[in-house]
């Protein structure tokens, strides 16, 4: 669906996307003029070098950014972010060489040479950025445009370079491979799709030099379509996979399909983070084993987060089953929204579901370690996650609705409003209002529609099936993680959803031995938290244990009440290890829960997502 | 203790350290020549650079093996290894400078000035293990030795390099603290304990750069003297507290001994895995939060364990309290000897108390990544554990008794040979024979003594404390960690001390999130462990549970059987968390356990040593 024909109307996420567009692109321009990055452009055009300002894959967070600005320049329609996009776009393109080849780091006086350092240089992964950024240029102004025209130009050297009787070689860092797809689409020219397909194909066969890295850190140790399960850096592995998505699709290679869907079920089941966040080592930024998902050492890298809606949203539109919107919503309401703080200027690099000392704040004047802080940095030395918030927020609207050959579907919940046309050219307008997550009633008024009978989809989420409820004048089908209305729905009709977004108690998979004996808060797609802060002067949040037999309630606006026990002390031993447990005097008392997406707003804290029960012990 | 005045006859440790005579230390010998590491010091005699083979580091295990060897000549007596000790070290110290200085990384022709890198470079770490090598071989052969001669060269080198009025600085990882302290009481040269007592002091004022790395990763964030609780590189802080209690001794500094003590119990009661081991993350090789255990990813180097032996032993002698002792026994059984195999040829570098995976064989023709096999591998890049590991057993005899003003004590429980003398001068001569750890009965038989009465002190193990028993003919005082003999014990007298060896269940602190719901058994000072190659085919040791209502029982020889229960199949969820468990039908059977130490023999496995208890879901 163009990106026009869905538009955010207020809301959790509407609110959300006018933060990102008054505060977090200023603030993220701000920050790359004030480290230098932007200014590498400028040295590159001049000719000077080598000296250069940020890591190796700086050129990609300018690159992110203009995607985000291109986005939101379109949603809005605003002329100062328009001459911004115009200006920085200038300033990047300056720096191309005549082939086409962009890159500030390698090629120039004193620098290395090009393609010198496929494992680590992340020539290509910028390459891919740029070419992203491209696309939302060219599917909100066009393709005639001077910024898609520098941007087909990389595109037109990497297929020189890389193609068939090329370089046989791929980036250390998948992304160049779902950007030439969508290229693809976007300018109708398969050049770009096959040689995202010979990129795609060439994983696994070791072409990278490990070093320390091990070949699953770069997804080159297994064919992408003999992979099972999603392994290595968990960033890299997602971009790869929406590649994959990509070329499967417009090639109609149901094989490499259903071996990347056949990863991502098995990545869900045993290797996801209830928040959706993926990545469980800091140690490579990776995926760990099978059920090896630590609360306190979670990555859950935000990027990772925003690489699996990626994933999630291509296999949604492919096979269109519902339940892989699921891990979209997920993956928004728990990781993405919880990155940035409320005022869009620090964020998150990575989402631990515990978090077990308060530390320090991050650093105000400078960019931070990427995940040392357990405060919200306003930026960081490897600063991939606030542009590419700013990018995803910014195309939001896109993940909410698609066409089929039965009508409309709805994925995710927010109020909007939606004005597409049908698969065979009649239009649709619809109004979607909702106060969810918060409340689960979600209404969608008909305000044109062809005069025939025409089908609205709506996405049941695993934790409503069998108790969502539709209200409509139509046939109702509820089948799973689908609602099907079908009939002649016409102007002012309005078909409610009602989803039991009442707070519930998750329990983890027995063999996730890191939360053995724990639960779970859940509301709706909300993931909730315990945060020091809420408890009482004092307590430690190591010892406090939930009184499941009482049902959490909700209690104001988003805040959830558990009943709770607490212990009158804890005395250390000398040993953490003994034949009999300490018996401890608890008494109770209720505590209060907050959204994980809004956690560590209120100082330094401590944290936990999952909290122990009561038990004998 | 002097050296040769213990001398361990077979048993657990005897049968290990003759392993290690003549296997281990020819192992490493190979395998340094091999890598062409030993080669780096002809080249630096001839004055070549700047190439050299091997990690910055790569000296020190040569260093490493020169003192195993030290000891292992002075153990056993034998022509051929003090030949090659001589001949080797001979070849050390022909790079050494004018000046003392000797390192084959820096100051050579084409290489980085000396110290020009004391973050990364480990120039003064080397020099603190080639002078533990000295300390060695003055300890066994005396003073007057040329390789004696050569370490007192570089240790007055560092003196004048780093004394008052020299560079303000520090080496990035701790040695030369209490390597300078060694030298010290083995020379009477105070200046050595004065230059030890300067490094000590420099740590926590933020002398090294950190770059990625924290302060705490090098012990330089706070203070020894103000340290709570040990961390960051778990090495590295194991190191530093050993010199720096040695300091406090012998400069009678009681707040700096507290202080190390302080945070000695603190890491013992919230910061050490059952194991003994130290250090829970991959991430940095450091120590994590308070309670941050997790069995999976726990690192647990094998040079922390022994690190915690070096800090036990220190503390014990300097207070005089045999709980100390428990720890050192703890890392030597279940981390020290975990981490050779039986062959005394290929080694553990991390210890986890989980291994999700079998994984994949080290490789064999190559140094292996530290940490990445769950095999135990011949050698690594970073090769730090197994020249450790031979210098340990080469001189573990020394940890098995001491002196003090009442009599003579006996630390750790092995068939040994005990001649020494007390503090009065007057001679005493001890066979000490057991099966212990298997059998719980160690005799201690006088077999020569002052005639008059004197005090023999036998540790209690914090897990016999109350249940041990002592038979003797003299005055019996059981006191928590110690029991005392008092009498006078003559020729001919045995004393028999009977501690409770039969297998128990022990249960974590509520707090350690990472093993809730589980429970460990143990049996003397063995931690069992559950490998996949005991359980039954198609069995997944995910699913195992234990019921703790049936106790563990030794079975036969070391193995010890529970009784447990498995799923007759296991489905998974499309999502790995939900409202309800799956309604499981399990089975029960009797699974045989092994100590964890000699887990990993019988090829790719997983294993687990905390095992879930049965519970109602």
């Amino acid at each position: 669906m163009p990106a026009d024909h869905v538009t955010l109307v207020g809301g959790f996420w509407g609110e959300r996307q006018a933060v990102n567009a008054q505060m977090s692109i200023r603030h993220c321009l701000d920050w790359m003029e004030g480290t230098g990055w932007i200014a590498n452009f400028d040295r590159t055009a001049r000719g000077e070098g080598p000296e250069r300002a940020g890591r190796e894959f700086a050129d990609s967070e300018i690159y992110k950014l203009l995607e985000a600005m291109a986005w939101e320049s379109a949603r809005t329609g605003g002329v100062e972010l328009e001459e911004t996009f115009v200006a920085l776009s200038r300033r990047v393109l300056a720096a191309q060489c005549d082939d086409g080849y962009l890159n500030t780091r390698f090629g120039g006086p004193g620098q290395p040479a090009r393609y010198s350092d496929l494992e680590w240089g992340h020539e290509l992964y910028c390459a891919g950025h740029l070419i992203q950024a491209g696309v939302a240029r060219a599917r909100t102004v066009g393709l005639d445009d001077e910024f898609v025209h520098g941007v087909l130009r990389v595109a037109d050297h990497v297929v020189r370079e890389f193609g068939e009787g090329g370089r046989d070689a791929i980036d250390g860092h998948p992304e160049i491979e779902p950007a030439l797809s969508e290229l693809a689409r976007v300018t109708g020219d398969d050049r770009y799709l096959h040689q995202a397909a010979i990129f795609v194909e060439r994983h696994g066969r070791g072409l990278l030099s490990t070093g320390e890295a091990e070949a699953a850190y770069f997804q080159d140790e297994v064919p992408v379509r003999e992979g099972q399960v999603f392994a290595g850096h968990a960033v890299r592995a997602m971009y790869l996979a929406a590649g994959a998505i990509d070329v499967a699709v417009d090639t109609g290679d149901d094989e490499l399909l259903q071996a990347v869907e056949r990863q991502w079920e098995q990545t869900l089941a045993r290797r996801t983070y209830l928040t959706g966040g993926m990545g469980s080592r800091h140690d490579w930024e990776s995926f760990g084993d099978d059920f090896e998902l630590p609360s306190d050492r979670a990555y859950s890298e935000t990027c990772a987060a925003i690489g699996s809606v990626m994933v999630g949203w291509r296999l949604l539109l492919a096979t269109g089953e519902e339940r892989h919107a699921d891990q979209i919503e997920r993956a928004l309401f728990n990781v993405v929204a919880a990155a940035p703080d409320s005022s869009g200027t620090a964020f998150f690099y990575v989402n631990p579901l515990q978090r077990r000392v308060p530390g320090v704040p991050a650093l105000l004047d400078r960019p931070s370690p990427r995940a040392a802080s357990s405060q919200r940095a306003p930026w960081f030395e490897v600063s991939c996650c606030p542009t590419n918030t700013a990018r995803t927020l910014a195309s939001l609207a896109g993940y909410v609705a698609s066409t089929d050959d039965s009508g409309i579907r709805i994925h995710q919940f927010a109020p909007a409003e939606i004005a597409t046309t049908l698969r065979d050219g009649s239009p649709i307008r619809l109004h979607v209002t909702t106060e969810y997550p918060l409340d689960g009633l979600v209404s969608v008024e008909v305000l044109d529609a062809p005069d025939r009978e025409w089908t609205l989809t709506l996405r049941i989420p695993a934790w409503a099936e069998g108790t969502a409820s539709v209200d409509a004048s139509g046939e109702i089908t509820m089948s799973g993680s689908a609602a099907r209305v079908r009939g002649r729905l016409k102007a002012g009709d309005v078909v409610r959803l009602t989803l039991p977004v009442e707070p519930r108690i998750t329990i983890p998979d027995s063999r996730i031995d890191a939360v053995r004996g724990t639960i779970a808060v859940e509301a709706g797609p909300l993931v909730y938290c315990l945060e020091s802060v809420d408890l009482p002067e004092g307590a430690d949040l190591l010892t406090v244990a939930v009184d499941t037999s009482t049902l959490p309630v909700r209690n104001d606006g988003d805040v959830v009440t558990i009943q709770a026990e607490l212990p009158d002390a804890v005395h250390d031993h000398t040993w953490a290890y003994g034949s009999t447990a300490p018996d401890l005097v608890r008494h109770p008392l209720a505590l209060d829960l907050i959204p994980y997406h809004r956690w560590a707003e209120r100082g330094p804290s401590t944290m936990r997502v999952w909290i122990p029960e009561r038990t004998g012990r």
